[in-house]
């Protein structure tokens, strides 16, 4: 089973669309974690313990790590969820690109190093920096296409021919880079209009929706602009609003629970 | 002394524009450094030893040190570098990119955890994604403008109102990004039509010219299209030539130096 395969079975028999990303802030845990040798990755496992069963997929951010000096860390959340929730995939978050030879390195980075079942990719270098990750058919490539952040339009709306940058990458993504159909597109939760346009060019293929919570992005808007007919398409990501919402030792885990089962409720409540 | 002051003060205190990219290729090594547990670390010190003074920079690659799972050693090396040779700016290749918040934690991770003194950044999520790295003023800023591998015009070579979107990071990075005069430009030696219009438009900041040897640019086409005035606004990256001009034990260093210093004469002799 491929990887497509994978979260789109995750996401029926969990009948959950939310994906959890596992992005560590030290100080927005409860304090007992912050003291502690093994801080992050207890309270890592205490979350996916806690919601496995109500997600499609979990995203740890792969910076989070670095910037810490823990990517070891990182390894072991990955190790966690493959070792005791199999059926739940792994997106690593990393957003890579880098010519071909090293491109290749990148994919044995995240698919081999850190054993996830998918990895991030910034399209901005071409065709043959996307190639070296999605000759891994059973792995999926989550393309960057129209990002969640205030900046994105900038760059990602300039427009060539009547179409714009991230029309441009969707087209490709469809006719080019997904010829093996393992590839995903990241499209923000914060720019619905973008998300319908991309959704008319793509057909049925997957997203990744970051920038609900802290971005700004809105639930019903998302839905509208990217299911498809048969309710898939959408893996819609929440980070900190599950993992912080609470920062108490007693009830971080199960507030994280109801967070994770409230934006599950919400997008199932939009569902056709 | 920031970056950019760094890169110009050890090119004329070396009399030259070469970068050597510290690219681990366990299997081109001499077979020694296969065979050991500190091979990659023990070959990158004997590179460096023969270099440091043909040189104007070091490029260490990240994708080649954590697809092998030992980015420990990609930090020994910038270490040994900012040790013995403190003179020598590193800049990290790793091709950063993501929202603000994440992109902070990337400038940590190149700035602080690895110390190096510029990090190469991927543009296509816009002005909040730059930032965090720019606001490091003394550390240096690489973005990729057009790159130098075979698939990138089909992304960067789009045109907007008669401007390429190569043409559009160039200013973007003259007008916008280089505020605290940190930025410097990815500009490959394989397009020197391309590099003629980004210095066109960019005066006279600085470029990381990758793409000679194993990719196929030609120096006296980069010098033609990228040098300043005052002969500067080039630095010149070679990686496998260098590294693995030898793989005997016996004169791997030596051959790599005279490799080095074949490059500086090269590009020396097309000065104004």
């Amino acid at each position: 089973m491929n990887f497509i395969e994978q979260i789109k079975q995750q996401r029926l028999s969990n009948n959950s669309m939310v994906c959890v990303g596992l992005d560590p802030f030290l100080d927005k845990m409860p304090v007992e974690f912050q003291n502690s040798k093994t801080g992050i990755l207890d309270f890592n496992k205490a979350i996916i313990d806690a919601t496995f069963d109500v997600v499609c997929s979990y995203k740890p951010q792969f910076a989070h790590y670095a910037a810490l000096g823990q990517l070891d860390v990182l390894k072991q959340t990955i190790d966690y969820i493959k070792t005791k929730y199999p059926q739940v995939p792994v997106i690593l978050d990393s957003k890579r690109g880098d010519i071909g030879s090293t491109a290749d390195m990148y994919a044995k980075e995240a698919f081999i190093q850190y054993n996830a079942d998918a990895v991030t990719v910034n399209p901005y270098m071409g065709d043959d920096t996307i190639l070296p990750f999605t000759q891994y058919k059973d792995k999926g490539v989550v393309i960057l296409c129209r990002t969640s952040n205030p900046g994105a339009g900038v760059i990602q709306n300039i427009k060539s021919d009547g179409q714009t940058l991230y029309e441009i990458i969707a087209k490709r993504a469809r006719t080019t880079w997904n010829e093996n159909k393992n590839v995903m597109l990241v499209v923000g939760a914060t720019v619905p209009q973008e998300m319908k346009s991309i959704r008319s060019i793509v057909g049925d293929m997957e997203f990744l929706v970051p920038g609900l919570g802290a971005q700004g992005g809105d639930v019903k808007a998302v839905m509208e602009a990217g299911l498809n007919a048969d309710n898939s398409g959408l893996v819609i990501n929440s980070s900190r609003a599950v993992l912080y919402a609470s920062n108490q030792l007693k009830d971080f885990a199960e507030k994280a629970r109801l967070e994770a089962i409230s934006l599950q409720a919400q997008s199932n409540q939009y569902k056709k």
